[in-house]
């Protein structure tokens, strides 16, 4: 008969590698209030089954804004679990008309799944290549890191995809806030976009960009 | 008036950091007859904008199986454009009843997205700790790289989640059928689980096990 | 002549990459008391020789448990200097009749050197082929990370392997442990393993778990 | 005295980590005839000093397209010896008045060191914030991976810097050639960006854009 | 007509990858004060342009130093920008008879571009094959990482020439300091390098080393 | 009952991540025929357990050679399953005054473990401080990646040691060949190292080096 108390004593010491300080070995979840590093946020000394679970994974409002459109984000800063496992997602909400204006994320690759309705997405390649796609139940589809892409709602219905991403922390840049939306001079847009002043100037008045 | 042919000659050249050689630049598509590398599959040279949809992310048939389940995948094999990215996908149907007996993924962490229904999903970490917890619509969970987890159905009805992986080759291994699926024998099963012979015998009758 | 001091402070100032502020450069012995980052272990700010040397790599007891075998790990716990380095070891002790039940470690890759004895050695791939060998002194055998492997004394004397990892920090988790040593209440257990009730209840005496 | 044979054989034993099969070892100088993979190009058989040299890091013509820049480019497709060392460069030279558009770079940060001249950089960061100056000799900049950013000539004079890239193939995407050199539809592109029709209209027949 | 307000707060929310918590999401600017991890430092909390731009990049003294030779280095220690972004640059002045003795960078590699003047650059590889090239302007020049090389002035002027490293902190090691420089004892520099000991007192005494 | 038959169809298809195509999926046996890439060689189609094994850890001669002592590697060339698995091994002999000469790995870290006698290791950082030690059987130490290191036998009986590469294909350069084994001039020898051109003549002529 084997003795129970020796036993688990034994195994626990085949599980050094890990236990040893009881430390964090299979995960890292993020101290959001300690300094970031480049690998991420350091990590949680205690967690429970409630770190891992993200419970607002549902449609933000698309009908407080022009764009008809709810962006539900589940990246480090939202679901501190993901930190240094190399993955996020988000929700993408497209009421009719909803849009989402061409951006780009630094630093992940994007898988875009359909939930409900139909919604265009495009990309554009580094050598200008349009890869343009209207993905309805069923489909999903890739956009590589970094490439400016876009999505749109292309049916008569509410929209709705989950998005995963190859990192923990994707980043966004949205090209017209990046030109419109802060105080960017209105001589240095013109000089590096080829835009006219007057509509430089019509789309810094709606993006709220001052010089 | 500036002029339209110069003016596109001249920033094609500004693009020729990527596009010498109509070089696969921004992703690599697999080319799956080509033999793989540690880093992936070599990149098919010329690609179209149905390389990066996958069109069948529908429920697989989970009513002709015992476990009641039926798993959908995207990754590198079914969906090529992930090759390289860094991330791939799977849909998951849970029939009531139905489940995804014990595995782990060795290249990848995991994210559970509820698209519909209950599902109970729960993972082992290497200090031996228990994380469970049942997920409804507007919850999603992590499940970090390489660790024992299972998932089924908790409620009365079909149940759908929706999961994105960390690498685009993911792998999967279910315990049931590392141990009693293939030619292992009896007496190692025996000796590395401490599994009763009876039992083992009776697995490896249901997973078709020689040995 | 060359003016010896101006000659030191010159090449001094030739390694300027590295010894501004006298910080840490080749390496990053981890300061186990300060929180963990998703890459490891902020660096201890002044180190020695004695850093760099485990000096506890001899055989544990192997007759005071019921399986016959000792593990000394030398991971990041134990010797901090391979923080960042991406590698450590251990030493494996097997008695006659020593086992390591089947176990995987999520975060990296084993090498097993033989040292003396005979040792078998298997582990099961993703499509579930198994592969398994005798290993005697003169061999070497790698498992590939994160798959579900044993080793367990062949022969008739004492048996040593010595493992290196391709991780600092490569976890473990054997299977038994995660199954029937903690509080997974025993109906999960059943039906996502599909044991009988009988051999879990019994084995969870054995591993300690409740539920 | 050591006999100089066997010393050289012997050396060269220790060094059968690399030689075996005379195999490339540190270096991995890409054939550009055979399919790419992620991790790059695979490998030229055999190597001459003349593959790590690139001869033609001079100005090229900023007098014959109005943005009066000239951009020589030393990625992997043009210097393949960079291939799997995580590195290129480029030169840039603008003449008076001349002009980078705002572009990005999906896969690389970049370093800007001023040769002659004064350029003003900018980069806007996801948060919005926007980063610019005007450099003149002495000076160099890092603009991080993946954000928009543009140079100008700042100066009466011809100004050229060099340009450091932490891969051996940044990609580039310039915004107007994203938006207006392809065919990509006038509706979309007003869609996602909000620009005027007339604007499109005007800038697609400037960049050579059809639909 | 589009409403301002609401607009720029929807955008705003779109961002929410990144900008929750104001964190700073792009970058991570070394605080030099934290200790460093495996990844690099830890994050400061504000940056402004300045922190981007190195300013020192100009010719250090080569007339008070032996080699006449000078090297300003722009790693993370003198320009913390470089934090996590995988590279780095220097700036290296050959006066007339100028030499860098060889050395190696254990974590980088690197590339020459040539300013002015004509320098001898030279790497060994691991097979022990020669790579030497006298680079003019208009000339760069690649040396993998890890490997022995040198440089020096080839011409009858000062020579200038801009490095970049594919790492924030690249490492230097110089084979003379390393052997000639601190209190490695003599027996030891005799027995493995072969040289005879009058040479090492010899080379002892110019680089001020001890034992 | 269960079904067996349709039980193992259905699990199998829960494998699917990795099972299509039968691909390689967990491991990346090289197949040394094929061309490198920066990731590794390109998998092997078919393998079986002995790729796995490496047979020929046994001592080397360590009579039939001037510095008494012999290496046996089984990095990616010698034994291919370790390709892209980030991990090798080398087995160590020292016979009495066995020397290994100063020299690095530039692309691994390296463990120690003594298996017999005792062994000076030592390693010079980049900051020039020297590490040195003699090691006894139940000692190891680390020698982080790409710094100058040796070892030589500090006992009066053959000593032994394994050592353990964070890398498939650490490479390794040893100082003395690189300088005098090859053509590298003598003039540029003296110059980049300052010995003395009777002391270079001296060690070209052991060496075998012209020039």
């Amino acid at each position: 008969m084997i003795s129970k108390i020796i036993f688990i004593l034994f195994l626990l010491t085949l599980l050094s590698h890990s236990i040893t300080n009881a430390s964090v070995v299979d995960f890292c979840v993020a101290d959001l209030s300690s300094a970031e590093t480049p690998s991420g946020f350091p990590c949680k000394s205690s967690v429970t089954i409630n770190d891992f679970i993200f419970s607002n994974f549902n449609s933000g409002n698309t009908s407080n804004n022009p764009l008809r459109s709810a962006f539900t984000s589940a990246s480090v800063h939202q679901f501190p679990a993901v930190n240094g496992l190399g993955i996020s997602a988000s929700r993408l909400d497209l009421d009719v008309g909803g849009i989402v204006p061409i951006h780009s994320h630094r630093g992940a690759s994007e898988i875009v799944m359909m939930v409900q309705g139909r919604i265009t997405v495009g990309f554009i390649s580094s050598d200008n290549s349009v890869f343009v796609k209207t993905l309805s139940k069923g489909e999903i589809m890739v956009i590589p890191q970094g490439l400016l892409h876009f999505q749109f709602n292309a049916g008569r219905n509410k929209a709705t995809s989950f998005l995963a991403f190859s990192s923990s922390n994707p980043g966004a840049q949205l090209v017209d806030l990046a030109l419109f939306g802060n105080n960017l001079s209105s001589a240095i847009v013109e000089k590096t976009t080829l835009l006219d002043p007057a509509q430089v100037k019509k789309l810094k008045a709606i993006f709220g960009g001052s010089g």
